[in-house]
């Protein structure tokens, strides 16, 4: 299998900026993310700092990403990573049934904003699923609900119809909202009419099970419960530690040092993952500082 | 006196990123530097990696961060700060004669590359200083020298030369053997015809004294030896803890956490300053951050 000097998981500015100086460094990189780029970057209105480029619009300043890319000969990889395995000497990066070998891997995934759910950490594995595409085959003939934080979660419902019995559709956003009621959806996709301030505050529940063995059987809102086996959150990001086993936390974030190292050797961290404050400039500024650290761990293996 | 919220030291693109920064948020700011901008970012003749700005030459990007300066009305106050003093809830910044004060202080100076002199460190206060305006007076009727690093330095040894009894000046870069050569220069100046690189292993020594009252008698070089009693070392940077006492350093850098916290409180560092990498785009990151954590120091004391 090819193996990859550098990984970056993640493509806003974080992670553009990573793969920069990487390529720049000529490091065989492979760059995982959104055609788009960044979604929050792209409907930023008017964004007054990022220095040397006063008052852009987040569309312009994607634009400008983009450009930089293409300057260098950057390719995007659209694929969703869903585990970061290291495996002492290189890294396996999953994104659903395929494995993707690199010596050093960039996080540059941004930040989950929502807490976590109730029983969402609690059942993780146990009917709990990040991943439609990794794990639809274990729901043959059996309900699951989609918890649809993201665009591709309708996309991802409707490939979960195809292969489950039955699919409830949770639209925890507007934009999902919107986007599920626009779309042609098959008899066994059904779509979860509540208020979006309830969905948020729903809860996984495990009933008739005790201890070791407890597993999804349904989820509650305020005024109704849904019975169902398998539960798909598919958020935009995911929580560091559920996409790096080991990995050291901070609170919500990716503990770094200044030179954007955690405490995994060979893995790295910048832009919102990484902490506070969320701005895109610094994210630009770590990134660059990350693919250097990546760099050099490569060269020198410290 | 009026007391600026935020002094900002330097205005390479640190230096301007935390300006910007702190602008935005409303705060009272003051960014000491040169209406140039930085003159190593302006010498820079291709840039690859500041994001989002592709292939941009030094004089391009330094024209993109004084737009940005002029699109949110800041201004550059070109005044060299020699030392800074923490007075405990505010900070005392001299320049020459003159004292500024603000709440908070972010150092974006860049860095000393060139090692220290033999004697230098020294001698510092004993013959050695930074700074012409500040010391030209304490050596009325004596013989000083000007170690040329800078530009300005050939205004300051004609300053020098209106003050002392005789000035020698030492050329130490091409760049200053070029602009004294081409200055019309007092009688009571002359320059050192030696090879830059012999200069460069200058040593600045006390003869005839001992212990305590060691001060600057001379400056020896491979072949010649100049008597004199004081030594101007104008390079552009200041060593950090010359320029704030109690600064803790981490090698030639000043300390800093994620937060771009010094050890000091209220006091910030960011850019070169403040450690490795020395990248444009890294430097705009973290002038960034220092600014948010300056205001969130002004607004909450920590």
């Amino acid at each position: 299998m090819e193996r990859y000097d550098i990984a970056i998981v993640g493509n806003g500015p974080a992670g553009v900026s990573a793969a920069i100086t990487s390529k720049i460094r000529n490091k065989k990189i492979v760059l995982f993310g959104s055609n788009q780029l960044s979604d929050k970057v792209g409907k930023a209105h008017e964004i007054l700092n990022y220095t040397g480029l006063p008052r852009i619009s987040g569309e312009e300043l994607n634009k400008n990403l983009k450009k930089h890319l293409a300057d260098l000969d950057i390719e995007i990889t659209e694929k969703k990573i869903n585990m970061v395995y290291s495996m002492g000497d290189h890294f396996n990066l999953q994104a659903g049934e395929e494995f993707i070998e690199a010596t050093s891997v960039i996080l540059a995934g941004g930040v989950v904003m929502e807490k976590a759910l109730e029983g969402e950490n609690e059942f993780l594995g146990k009917g709990v699923s990040y991943c439609a595409t990794c794990d639809a085959q274990f729901y043959k003939g059996k309900t699951v609900g989609v918890l649809g934080y993201n665009e591709e979660s309708v996309e991802e419902a409707l490939y979960l119809a195809e292969i489950v019995d039955k699919v409830l559709y949770f639209p925890m956003k507007n934009e999902t909202k919107e986007l599920i009621a626009k779309a042609s959806l098959p008899d066994n996709l059904s779509v979860v009419e509540e208020e979006i301030a309830d969905l948020k505050n729903l809860a996984i529940k495990s009933e008739n099970q005790e201890g070791f063995m407890r597993k999804v059987s349904c989820i509650e809102t305020k005024n109704n419960k849904y019975e169902m086996e398998g539960v798909f959150v598919l958020r935009d990001a995911v929580a560091p530690d559920k996409l790096v086993p080991g990995i050291e936390l901070d609170g919500n974030h990716v503990k770094v040092n200044l030179s954007m190292e955690t405490n995994i050797p060979g893995l790295f961290a910048c832009g919102d993952i990484a902490g506070k404050p969320y701005q895109y400039i610094k994210a630009a500024g770590q990134g660059n500082v990350a693919a250097l650290s990546a760099v050099s761990y490569l060269n020198t293996g410290v």
